[in-house]
């Protein structure tokens, strides 16, 4: 899936260093819709929003989810600026608005970095006119995009998918960014991470926006590093039509094969946050079933994910499944813990309320693996939910205790 | 309050070794009341209950309060240790029981240390008898107490207090126990932390129940390391009424110089255990003010002090605000971020919604002392809460990282 990326037509898009970031790293990056795009999106449900999430969100309403332009910046987050930051984000809409040749409605805007300085808004200004001819629509361009927008990650993250509709084949790829200050949760109830998503699929906005609903719960509301919710998490989703495979009905196969595509492209996107989490090795998935409900699932499994006693553990690949019942146990979830059952990476090692004997061993390598899954049965219910996480590394500490002086 | 202890007339106390711990570091911990002394206590509200746990409610129910001696060892939680480790845990009430001439009912049990491992009952039985005639009641044995409850800790902790009543000295004193898996909660809604006091003090056990009920709210429930709530934590307040200073209306000037006097000692040994956090150098206050309701203000005290961004920016003495904003923002409390203000260690970094510019040397400075406090005001109405925890170091993944293998 991520070995030749599938892109999608309708879209030029490129990124390129403008001087935010005192290392000279790439920190612009756009995206050109050659005509109106529909749009769906998703925002941080943090009480404190950015102001170009603020903007964004307006842009999408006043432009009712038709929209041509994406313009995005790392290094600076734009947020806790007050009104200078929300004339910097408006003046970023415009700068993109007057080069493209469309209202400011219709440019979505976005920011990632640190958060309460003023952002050098004029340094962008300056750098858009030139970069707009530059941009592209093959590998290179999306690869260029992928890299603009990146703060502590040590890679981009790219993902696509294709798929037949209506006898025709829709594209869909996505670039994603985020490292730390990991926990999405746009559904209501609550990352920076930043996700773009571009389609040629023909789809009008309400329909591309219950596409975006049905998979957001399963991919990226279901990756935490950190547990720390971002003030400018943001997904938007642009589809072009160009494929001109129409998608008109949210109970036509075509779209719920569509779903299917954004959710893996989704997924993918996601599980490559959690891989580039900040100082971590490891990919855990938790698979949590026999909750009373769905709900509770999700609320043991993200007590787990966020548990500093067992992310430490996870970090030294230590079977010490009683860190993570101990986590279980204060989730607020009613279940018995004398039923319960615990398997970590194949190894069970809980079963009805028993420790079991098992080999350390085999267990702490299967804990070494970049990827692996623990499974945890509370015996009470058919709820099931799955979350992915990495370890709480000292490398995490180092990353965060001297990131911003 | 933590030089000369002013120790209650009526017990005899002391600890040593038995064998649990490899290390030959002190395991086993004793407490016996010359008569039936009137008992309070709290316990974990974790749905996973070690043994030990089960066992003391039981036994306090069946006693009515009025008991006689305390077991605790430590090495090992006797948690998730199924039908044995309820027998080991009454096996441990029963030889105390035996060698002090009272009923098992009477005796106070508690385990820490680690989960799912059988606990070697049969050397804490072996250890009693011998023990027992060697309990004191000065300082040196109450600091063999105070010595025998530890696992993680870096160093034991005492505190303990004086009051007048009728006419009469009353002596309360304390030690506890706690380092890593430290969030108590025990008032509803929810570490592994133990602590036991002592007074002197003639007091009912539902008088004594209702001091322990006023004070535990604002000091070991609002102190946290890492939001782990054990499946042990346990307080035990014994009273002898050896100093014959009778209580005997929750009304009366008596009971609120006792209550004061029992918050101080439990506030001393909460903060000692934040000072001795795994891997910790700060102690830092959380004063959250301006919030709608006290309980509002709680949550977003609770959500900073968690949030491992916020934690491992308090380890590198850097002002990041912004980290303490945003994890306000994700706190489930309505407030408006453009009218919210914070100060670190005595320095105004973000008034009503905009950033202040301040000297970043001296507020890193400031935040490079052993103790100081945030304050974070909401103004969105009265509503205050006080929270103190330590930061998210190195030192504490390495602990926690191979604290089992």
């Amino acid at each position: 899936m991520n070995g030749t990326l599938l892109l999608p037509r309708g879209f030029r898009f490129g990124g390129a260093s403008c001087g935010l970031k005192r290392s000279g790293a790439p920190d612009l990056a756009l995206v050109v819709a050659n005509a109106t795009a529909s749009v769906a999106a998703a925002f941080t449900s943090n009480l404190v929003r950015a102001a170009p999430v603020v903007v964004s969100e307006d842009h999408l309403r006043r432009s009712r989810g038709r929209m041509r332009a994406i313009i995005v910046n790392s290094g600076n987050a734009n947020c806790c600026t007050g009104a200078a930051g929300l004339a910097a984000a408006r003046r970023m809409a415009r700068a993109m608005a007057d080069e493209v040749g469309c209202r400011p409605e219709e440019v979505f805007v976005c920011s990632t970095g640190v958060i309460g300085k003023p952002l050098k808004v004029e340094k962008i200004v300056a750098a858009v006119p030139a970069l707009l001819p530059a941009l592209g629509s093959g590998p290179e361009a999306f690869a260029a995009l992928s890299r603009g927008i990146l703060t502590t990650d040590t890679r981009s993250k790219t993902a696509s998918a294709s798929v037949r509709i209506a006898g025709r084949t829709v594209h869909i790829a996505g670039c994603t960014k985020g490292a730390g200050m990991i926990a999405p949760q746009f559904l209501p109830p609550h990352a920076t991470m930043l996700a773009f998503l571009l389609t040629d699929a023909a789809i009008s906005p309400p329909l591309l926006r219950r596409a975006l609903a049905a998979v957001i719960g399963t991919t990226f509301d279901s990756i935490t590093v950190d547990g720390d919710t971002s003030t400018n998490d943001t997904v938007a989703l642009f589809a072009s039509g160009a494929s001109a495979a129409r998608i008109s009905s949210a109970r036509s196969a075509g779209f719920r094969r569509f779903v299917r595509a954004l959710e893996r492209v989704c997924r993918s996107l996601a599980l490559q946050i959690v891989a580039d989490g900040e100082g971590a090795r490891h990919v855990i998935g938790i698979d949590v079933r026999g909750a009373s409900d769905a709900r509770s699932a999700a609320a043991v499994a993200r007590t787990i994910a966020h548990s500093p006693l067992v992310k430490t553990a996870l970090a030294g690949a230590d079977p010490n499944w009683g860190r993570i019942l101990a986590a279980a146990g204060r989730a607020g979830v009613p279940f018995d813990p004398a039923k319960a059952s615990i398997t970590l990476a194949g190894v069970p090692v809980f079963r009805r309320g028993r420790p079991l004997p098992f080999d350390e061993r085999t267990a702490h390598a299967g804990m070494g693996r970049h990827e692996y899954t623990m499974h945890v049965d509370l015996a009470a219910g058919r709820g099931r939910a799955r979350m992915w996480t990495c370890e709480l590394s000292e490398g995490y500490v180092r990353i965060n205790a001297d990131y911003r002086t």
